[in-house]
């Protein structure tokens, strides 16, 4: 399985937290990843940075005595004409800015091989925001993954020729990705519309005093979060309608859940619902800061991964 | 841990898939359990149904050679009245009616001891709701499990009665679940409120073409839910703004979130949608059954379960 992209040869557009995050996992599947980035200080740490998600990945892997199960070899590259010239797939993720990822897919495609598939991890953008930037925009895909990039399975696929959606597929599934492919473009793409439409009820009942912030996020990891880790939120309500499945829940339940849906909150991010939510996070993380409750969520994140490994999920 | 319970007697009233569950819970943790539903063959098929959830929750527990860890003792009592008397709390679990929970709880008081606590596992109502029904109001707080309850370790509770709320806190966390606490009456609660706005999403993702059934759920389960079986929403969300945490995010994505928030649809469930969410599911089932599908769920669950003990969530 780590062995999945060997002899490939991937690009990396950006060195920041994603940049990062994707480059250590194709070198963990056997890549060999040219990595870029405009600033000096990113390209000369990007290194360092790389340790952590480098070492969770073999923490991951049991079958890392297998002598075919070595890394790929990293170049950070002070141009990205030659990062990207030899690789059959550059991953793009520049700061969220449309002139900015024009200008770099022009120069990427101006460098990159015929062949090669051009990916964007945006996550604000969507595939038609990117597409005016190129001659040959069908060879533009987005796939958005999901942070921490080498630690959440999910790749978001959206192009318009079927083909190379394909080919794109197989190359993050050979870098142990769940790809998951989009009909239609869509902004948001499927995972931050659903988590944007969670966020908005969570804000709601804290703008509303149902509940507070840790009440809120403790709810979701104990119940609905804690499910939809290994059951999807369309397959739980097939099996909450019994032996008539989803068919019987729809014909029982569905006009209550429409009624519902028509009571959920429409909050606004005023001053005191921003200070409401910032001091129930401070209170939830009691005292840990960012670099403590990153490490504690890739803690267990991959034990997550690890029981997946043995059960798969549904 | 699985002892928690020992030497207290609960009444579980409802025999149905929540109350068998509740049931085998409590014994589990060295309750003595008093079981009653109106219907006799619910009744006398109560102990054949509980066996998978006491054996998944054997499963889970490691420490069950030490003696002092036996299950409590089951009586599947004829009468209500019976069932009540000596209980210190009355988890009930009838069906989603108003009449009919307003007749059993004012049976359950006129038979309850003065201190013992009444819950209702009710998802569809709130306390305001059931609250008519008794003399004494403030003794009945809600208490909402997620299903399978036995396994998914949520229970959201809302009373107006800080001390009862607080001794139910208690008595839940002694059965191994997680209590979560409302400051406010509020229909759906937290947890079906979340999970309420999520499908409607999703629902909106298939109707609008965006992606199918099977993605949106493999999506889910991939990324966000993955996540969120960790992490809560609004920390998420803290950890998604850098160095400067929620305050930060809010600044520079607070606006676009808002945007988002208003792009989200508003689907219908017309026979169409429901045709194709139905077809769609029964794809992602790919043959299996909802017997094959829960017990797929519930090993994934465990398994995860497992993995929390090892390495506690964020």
């Amino acid at each position: 399985m780590p062995s999945g992209l060997r002899g490939a040869r991937i690009a990396v557009v950006g060195a920041g937290l994603i940049g990062v995050g994707w480059a250590a996992l194709f070198l963990h599947h056997g890549a060999d990843v040219a990595l870029w980035d405009p600033d000096g200080a990113a390209r000369e740490t990007a290194r360092t940075r790389m340790a952590k998600p480098l070492a969770d990945l073999r923490d991951l892997d049991d079958s890392l005595d297998d002598s075919t199960c070595r890394p790929g070899a990293l170049v950070v590259c002070d141009d990205l004409g030659t990062a990207v010239s030899d690789a059959v797939l550059i991953q793009e993720n520049a700061p969220e800015s449309i002139p900015l990822k024009h200008d770099l897919f022009r120069e990427i495609e101006a460098h990159a091989r015929p062949s090669a598939l051009l990916a964007s991890s945006t996550s604000a953008f969507t595939w038609t925001d990117l597409a005016p930037a190129l001659k040959d925009p069908r060879r533009l895909v987005t796939a958005h993954p999901f942070n921490p990039p080498h630690l959440v399975p999910l790749v978001e696929i959206y192009g318009p020729d079927d083909t190379r959606v394909s080919h794109a597929e197989t190359l993050y599934r050979a870098a142990g990705r769940v790809p998951v492919r989009l009909r239609k473009d869509a902004p948001g793409h499927i995972a931050n519309r659903l988590a944007s439409a969670l966020w908005r009820e969570a804000v709601h009942i804290v703008a509303d005093g149902i509940a507070d912030v840790e009440a809120v996020d403790a709810a979701l990891v104990n119940g609905p979060g804690f499910r939809w880790s290994v059951l999807g939120v369309h397959m739980g309500y097939h099996l909450g309608g019994g032996s008539g499945g989803l068919s019987a829940y729809l014909d029982h339940l569905g006009p209550s859940q429409q009624r519902r849906w028509s009571s959920l909150g429409h909050p606004s991010l005023t001053p005191e619902v921003c200070k409401a939510l910032i001091e129930g996070v401070a209170q939830e993380a009691a005292g840990r800061d960012i670099l403590a409750l990153e490490a504690a969520r890739d803690t267990a994140l991959i034990a997550a991964l690890k029981a997946r490994k043995g059960t798969p999920v549904v």
